[in-house]
This record gives structure tokens, sequence and C-alpha cells, in this order.
């Protein structure tokens, strides 16, 4: 899959080793080497593969040094794994800290051939993809993550960021990304979600003010839990098959959206870790939990399909399920209650910053 | 849906009489009033639906009841439900109780017209079926149950048997019975398990000694979390599409493995419901329940097929889940400890009874 590219075509020599040795600074800052390699992601570093590579393996790195610094005790373990048809990936996770009940974020680069199955589920999405002797070369990457604290009134934060590379039988190539950043809080509070939406609507706005009302829509009608009439959370952005209106351009929007990651989620954090509550809070917390659980194992594209493919990392795959997570037969919340107020917003999605 | 046949042909008035009393004194045991009413079920007593019904209302009451007086102390709630399309049941809930954390039996008896996609299910499961103007009328009825005790030394059950009729175009009627019971521990108890699989096989081997291998295998093969390489639990039988030798054969076989159910599992929750256990057994008790969920949630035909039916009871669906669960990354039990050695019976089915 390692296409030779003129390296930095243009430069001089000096140039090109001094950009060489940025390059190994940045790797520096990563929770592992990058799952590339650095002479690799050198040898063709002006590709979307290592550009994205970087950007998501300096996305992870940033997310769990904000969520350690704010937890202030437990540490992310840095799990490194191979796959076997190609590829691997890093697992962060951070497990009964002292913020954070369990964080996982997740960087995976992958490539290989695409599965019959798997080249279907893409034509049904309307893409026409012709097999060469029945194989299509691909190549995944993405960084994901969802991070659940312990107390009830601070949000879960759920993000993804991810590209796609398919290589046609006539040699030329198709790519595309796909994301989106959403809140699932326990108790509504109308403050946090007006910064968390404002703060995604000024990534988007950066690069076209259509984008963030179209992606907020795509991101309350994907996370939707249909047999419960819910959706999973206050929502945020989602998007995927993006391929406009340039490489570049698309790329720029996915690096502002991953820029965004901490700035929304960080100070809602700090504001609330701190925060009384009651056993009667924990137990909603738990029962939303296992609403997530349920989204997460029925509906979510990801996770099907992770589960689905042979060789995937399952544990990597199930980092998204919370620590603990409870059903109750017929919990209905009194009228007028905070809970009955969470669950208002979740089935009737509200437009938060307009 | 009511069919009206001759009442008790050959019977005289008294007789007929005397047979009706003896209905009525049978449904006086039940948790609640049958879905049909006395009075379509003395109508049509003879017919299959009707014998069912009494079955699997008699089969709720003998377990709810058996489960209560073990518990001692927590009731069941009854909750009655109708369903607009056709059709109701009765859910039996006992949460949080001395020994029981969440114990649910539940009836339904639903009728009315399949769904395009659902006949298209059944099709695919190899049956020839023919709509009269795009309608197939169909009656679909079973108990179904899942016990979740406290204690990790006392194992979760599940069983369910259900009957299904279908009236093809020319007006002619397809029928079948299918269901199951199987038991899932959180430590392996060999003599328990001997004894569960033991108390099946006699059931089956009073109608043909062929039945408990073929069900015991396909019981191992359903309950498969494929993501996992692993089983559900220990497994027991699972059947369907059960429509030989005759109806009346088939009726009174699922009558024996329903008669099966408290002996199998009550000695079972006797012997070890107040059996000493540990911190550490009880989250490993959590994790397993986390499987249980994964199992319920992506693989199981019933809970997938009635998430996705509009106008399901949600509630009566989701009663399987445990009331608590947890998922834990990168939990491995250390070598030769007893939750590897359940894992090892989980991976490799055992033979329990030869």
């Amino acid at each position: 899959m390692v296409s030779r590219e003129p390296v930095a075509p243009g430069l001089g020599e000096a140039a090109a080793e001094e950009e060489q040795d940025e390059l190994s600074r940045r790797c520096g800052d990563f929770m592992a080497q990058p799952v590339s390699g650095l002479r690799e992601l050198r040898s063709r570093r002006q590709d979307m593969r290592s550009r994205m590579e970087m950007l998501i393996m300096e996305t992870q790195s940033q997310v769990c040094r904000a969520l350690a610094h704010v937890d202030r005790g437990a540490a992310f373990t840095v799990d490194r794994w191979e796959r076997k048809e190609g590829g691997g990936g890093i697992s962060c996770v951070l497990q009964d800290g002292n913020i954070f009940e369990k964080a996982g974020v997740n960087v995976s680069v992958v490539f290989g051939h695409l599965s019959e199955e798997a080249a279907q589920q893409m034509r049904s999405r309307g893409k026409t993809l012709k097999t060469k002797n029945g194989k299509l070369p691909f190549c995944a990457m993405g960084v994901s993550s969802v991070i659940h604290p312990k107390n009830p009134h601070v949000p879960t934060i759920h993000f993804n960021y991810r590209y796609f590379e398919i290589e046609n039988a006539d040699g030329t190539k198709q790519w595309w990304f796909g994301g989106g950043t959403d809140l699932t809080p326990t108790y509504l509070n109308e403050e946090d979600a007006v910064h968390f939406h404002k703060t995604l609507k000024e990534a988007c706005d950066q690069h076209n003010p259509e984008l963030y009302p179209k992606y907020k829509k795509w991101c309350d009608d994907y996370f939707y839990i249909k047999h419960r009439g819910e959706r999973r959370g206050i929502g945020g952005i989602f998007f995927d098959d993006l391929d406009s209106p340039s490489k570049e351009e698309a790329f720029q929007f996915v690096q502002s959206c991953a820029k965004a990651i901490v700035p929304c989620y960080i100070p809602i954090v700090k504001k609330h870790s701190h925060d009384p509550f009651t056993p009667e809070e924990k137990l909603w917390q738990q029962l939303r939990r296992g609403r997530y659980v349920e989204f997460n194992l029925v509906y979510d594209r990801g996770t099907k399909f992770g589960l689905a493919t042979p060789g995937s990392r399952i544990e990597s795959i199930l980092m998204s399920l919370p620590l603990t997570a409870r059903w109750q037969y017929m919990h209905t919340p009194p009228e007028k209650s905070r809970e009955a107020e969470i669950l208002e917003v979740l089935r009737n999605p509200k437009d938060w910053v307009h």
C-alpha cells in the first residue's frame, strides 16, 4: 500500500532535513510511535495518509494529556496492537480514575483488501466501486473515543474522526472523511449545552456556515435509539462521505473539528467534576448508561461493522461501553423532575446556538 | 382470528359444563386472566391456540410461584398490556428481591397481519409463504423468561416456549413450535451442570431419544457470542420450526419441556442462594452480565425482531437484560483460576450427560 511519491518537491536538501526533524519532534509528543513508523511517514509525508495519521496521533495525545491533567491521578495505559491482515492501532485507556470511570482514546490505521461483504456495504451507501479480481485495496484510519466520567453531573463525550481510501480497478482512488463529536449528559445543563454546540459551530463556521446546521441535524438523526424514541444525548456534529470541496479543504475542516474537542469538553468537566450528587442521581446515570449500551450494540454502524469484521480488536471496539450500566423494568421519572427534563430534550432535540 | 369449532363433540351437556369449570379452575391459579379471555378460550378449547395459551399461562404461574417461594420476600408485579394491532401480554417482574436481582416471566399472545419484512424473514428461514393481497394473518404466543440472581454462585436461567400460526392465501394454515431452556453460570459447578442437562434430557427422552442431543447442539450453536468466541452459558436445549411428528405430539413435547423448568432450576437456586461470596466473585458476575447483554443486543433473534417490530412492548423485551452489568477493558482471568475454568467451558462446550 506504500506509494512512493517524490519527497518534498522544490525543497532543498537542508529544508527537507529540517522538515524531517519537525516530523520526529511532533512524534515525540505522541502516546506511542505512529502505527506506520517514522521512516514510512517521512517517505510519503505530503500524502494525505501520512498527514491524517499525524493528525489522529496528535489528537489522541492532546485529548489524553488534557484528561490525565484533569484527573490528577490515574494514568493512561497504552496498548499497541497489530492487525494480522495489515496495520494496527494504539489504544489508550484510563480506568477507575479520580474523575473518569472509563476513558478510552483509540487510534487505528488499517489497510489491506475489503471483503466482498464490506464492499457491498459501501455500495449500499451509494458508492460506485469496481473490484479487481474481486479485490478492493483500502486504507482506513481514525481516532475514536468515549469518555465516561464518574460524577453524574459531568457528561459523557464521544468523538471520532476518520479517513478512508479505496483503490478502484483502474488504479484511481476514492477517498472520503467522516467524523463527529457529541455529548451525552445525564442531567441537562443549558449553559454547558450552549458552550458545547457553540464551540463546534465556531470550528465549522471557519470553513463554511452551512456545515454546522447540516451536521448538527445529521448527528441528531444518527444517534437515535429507535425502539426508545430517544436520542442517545444532546448531539453535536456528525458527518460521513465528505469528499468536497477538495481533499485539502476537507482535511482542514476535519483538523478544525479535532482541535475543538478539548475546548468544547474540558471546561465542562472542570466546572462539574466536584459537584455534589445523590445516590438517586448516580442511579439515573447508570440507567442512562444502559441506553448508551443499547445504542452502541444495536445501532452504531462502527460498532456493528467492527464486531462483524474478522481480525478486528474487540477490546478496542467495546472500549466505548461504560464501566457499569443498569436496566430497571419500567423506570419512569416523575413529571417535571430533572430526569424528565433531559428525556424531553432527548425526544425533541433543541437548537442550542440561535 | 377466532375460529368457532364445534364445542367438545361427543360430550353431553353436563360433561361439557364440567370441562368448562375445569378451565376456569385452572385460570384461577394464573398470575392474571389469560390474554384471550375465558369466554373465548372456552369457545375454542380444543384448538391448539387455546391449549398453548393455557400452557404458557400455567408455566408463568408455576415458575413465578416457585421463585417467589424461594425468594421469601419480594413479590412479582404483574403488568397486563394490550397491543393496539391485536393481542397483548402479561409481564411478571420481581426486582431487587432477597435472592433474585431481576426475574421476569413474560407471556404474550399477539395476532394480526405479518409485515412484508417479517414475512420475508420467515421466507429466508426456508418457509414457503404466499400472501393474500400482501397480507399474511398470523398468531404468535409464548412464555419467555430470564432470571438473574444476586449471588454469583447461583446461575442465570433463560427459557422460552412459543407457538406460531400463519394462514396461507388458500386458507390452509402453517404452524410450528419453538423454544428452549438454558443456563448461564458465573462459576462452573459440574454437579449443577449435570443435574440441569439430565433433567432436560429426561424431559426430551420421554418423546424421542434423538431430541436431546440434537437440541443440545442447537443450543450451543445458537447462544454463541461470535466476536468473543464464547457461548453465553453452558447451554441446555433450543429448537425452532418444530412441526413434526404431529401437532399433538409436538405440543406434548413442549409441555414436557415447560414442566421441566422448575425441577431443573429451583434445586440449584436452593443449593447456592446462601453460599458466601467475595467482592471479586461479584465483579466477575458483573463482567459476565456484560457478555449476556452483548449476546442479547447483538445476536438474539427474538430481541432484534422485537426491537424492530412497531408496537412491540420494549420494557417486556428488554426485561431479559440484567439489573447491572460491567465492561472492563482487557480483563483476563489468571490461568487455572475459577474464572478461567468457566471460560474454557464457554469456549469448548462439554457433553454433560454421557
